[in-house]
């Protein structure tokens, strides 16, 4: 007798899918809403990005590239890096190319969390993490970081125990767009290092960051702060998908110290193989194309964001990535789920707190829309902060 | 105080780098070696998929698909499963698009074993299986098939514990090109069926057996021999990769059980969060195009590995694939590694049976390679046999 039951592991049954998931299952039955729900860029990717993916197919780059990457790309990454990071140039580091910032994460998680381990990571949080804690048998430990949204030293401190293993951190973040201060990120750096605790960098979104310039390679200074500024014993994951729009070529990298590197690529060899070659050749080309733009764009997009929700809402100011994340106006006595519930159907599509963190009082809004849907849906959320 | 070695956990601790991969730096270190190591197709991507893939980014088809993929190649595979397999039309299936038969692999392995289950797996096995139940925190239990390489009900029977999860058959198989016969599947499916075993049935290489039509979709009688034609609760994996030569864009798919398939979509929602966007549209294409010269190409390598071996060495027919796994002559008094290190004194590449097999008797070639290259191998190895 076949029980489907029986082939499910401990593992899987404690991971819920996404709600953001649910979000968008509800969004399927609407017709014509207002999607403030979706994280990834509206624009499509660059036409030289696209070009030299088109290249590479067409004459015949469509075998498996060694399982780090081809050293074409991996060579432009250590260069971007050198030149950010001075502190960088003095240290060994390795790279690996991974099937998107998510395919990083994952080898990373199963390659130095097992049972008993504990991982760092703030609340609110990216969904992707507590589930990959969970994947590799770990205990995921929230720093709660209301109503700022920074993960300081003086915050991570006190959860820090003999079984911490690791910290995930993640500027510009995902739900709240909240930039890492220049000070949070040194004092992190500094703090993991004395206690000999793993810091993973995820900086999906560096290039969206408003204040600072986008451009890779640009001197650490001047770009969106990071703790790699400060400490080279830690993993930096970037990606491609964001910047370039290419969320469906699935492309990233992470550098760091070789021995944990070369765990993570071995264990490739075993998953994910490669990452897609097309996206490889068109990943060397990306870093030169010029995003001033797209970016200008979002950054108009977070001003109006900011512009018609302070004062409504009481708003962290988003310095980067294409997220906001409000808090439900206290006199309307209603959870974050009541709240975006009452939105729907209105035809609005936002994310209630809860499906990223502990608290049910904030809602995450994407602004990576176009400009007239997201006047449509401020339009909506003033009129829904009034109600 | 950083002590790398503090964050390797100790799955990835027992898990060695590919034998294989060895063999490659080998490779690279020999001027113009005789490379009968390569695991892929010597032949480019057929014109029109690799037009499929372009036309696709330069539309902008290049955002995030659904997690399973998208509904036209999971609608294409789902026909041709039901085409195939008769008893597939009454039972409920679920289909995944997965980042090639690997990434399947990996989600399959992760959603359904855990420490405490026993894996059961031929011996020679292709490397991948062994580190992906070490991953998962299982245990591998080999099933011996030396002479004949056939995983016979027989054979698995004595091996079954209370313990026993899952069971990996893999045909045609790497790393011996064996083909299971008609019979073998039919009781190995009931065997898993009866003694309520998963059976994962790995067919990245069905579209190369020699006896038989080879193209997808026509009726399981007149294709190569699966476990699917006799039972429906097994998770059939099956790519793109091998038969067009599309090793670098990682696109391959499962079928099976809805509750099981659910699981490895809730996973790979958090890991590779779906196969590269243009190569799922080339995916739908590619069924549609003629391969039989190709494959009639490898047809004949294959024809000319056997005459020229067979006698030579201990043989056993390879039915499909593009390996063979000949027996290092008992009178040469030496190991297979000993052998392929002979072998590679004199610019021949093979991969010694060990990196598949707790014996180490017997060794891999692959004939996937230009002609040339092979009559110089084949020479090669006649002359090896007779040292």
């Amino acid at each position: 007798m076949f029980t489907p039951d029986r082939f499910i592991t401990d593992r899987l049954r404690a991971m819920d899918a996404s709600g953001i998931r649910k979000v968008f299952d509800l969004a399927a039955k609407l017709k014509d809403p207002v999607n403030l729900s979706i994280g990834q860029p509206d624009f499509d990717v660059p036409e030289p990005v696209k070009q030299a993916a088109m290249d590479a197919i067409a004459r015949g780059f469509n075998r498996y590239t060694v399982t780090q990457g081809t050293q074409a790309l991996r060579d432009k990454v250590a260069g971007l890096i050198r030149a950010e990071f001075t502190n960088w140039n003095k240290a060994e580091f390795s790279t690996l190319i991974t099937s998107g910032v998510s395919g990083g994460l994952m080898l990373a998680l199963l390659c130095c969390v097992q049972p008993g381990d504990e991982v760092l990571m703030p609340d609110p949080y990216f969904v992707m993490y507590k589930h990959l804690v969970t994947l590799a048998g770990g205990t995921a430990v929230y720093v709660d970081t209301y109503p700022d949204f920074q993960l300081t030293a003086a915050r991570i401190a006190p959860q820090i125990t003999a079984r911490t293993k690791l910290l995930l951190f993640n500027s510009p973040a995902n739900p709240t767009g909240i930039v890492a201060t220049d000070a949070v990120c040194r004092e992190v750096a500094q703090l993991c290092e004395e206690r000999n605790i793993l810091l993973l960098s995820d900086e999906i979104y560096d290039e969206f960051c408003y204040q600072k310039a986008h451009r890779r390679g640009t001197p650490a200074q001047d770009r969106c702060p990071s703790p790699a500024a400060y400490g080279t014993n830690l993993l930096l994951l970037r990606g491609y998908s964001k910047t370039y729009a290419m969320t469906g070529w699935r492309l990233g990298y992470v550098v760091g110290p070789a021995a944990i590197v070369e765990q993570m690529t071995k264990l490739q060899q075993y998953s994910f193989v490669c990452a897609p070659s097309m996206a490889q050749v068109a990943g060397v080309l990306a870093h030169d194309v010029d995003m001033s733009a797209s970016i200008a764009a979002y950054r108009r997009k977070r001003d109006r964001v900011v512009e018609r929700l302070s004062g409504v809402y009481d708003l962290a100011l988003p310095g980067g990535a294409f997220y906001a994340f409000p808090g439900v106006p206290a006199r309307l006595k209603m959870s974050a789920t009541e709240f975006c519930a009452r939105a729907v159907e209105q035809g609005l599509l936002i994310i209630p707190g809860h499906v990223f963190s502990a608290r049910d009082t904030h809602f995450r809004i994407s602004y990576a829309c176009d400009e007239k849907m997201l006047e449509r849906g401020l339009d909506m959320l003033v009129k829904l902060a009034q109600a």
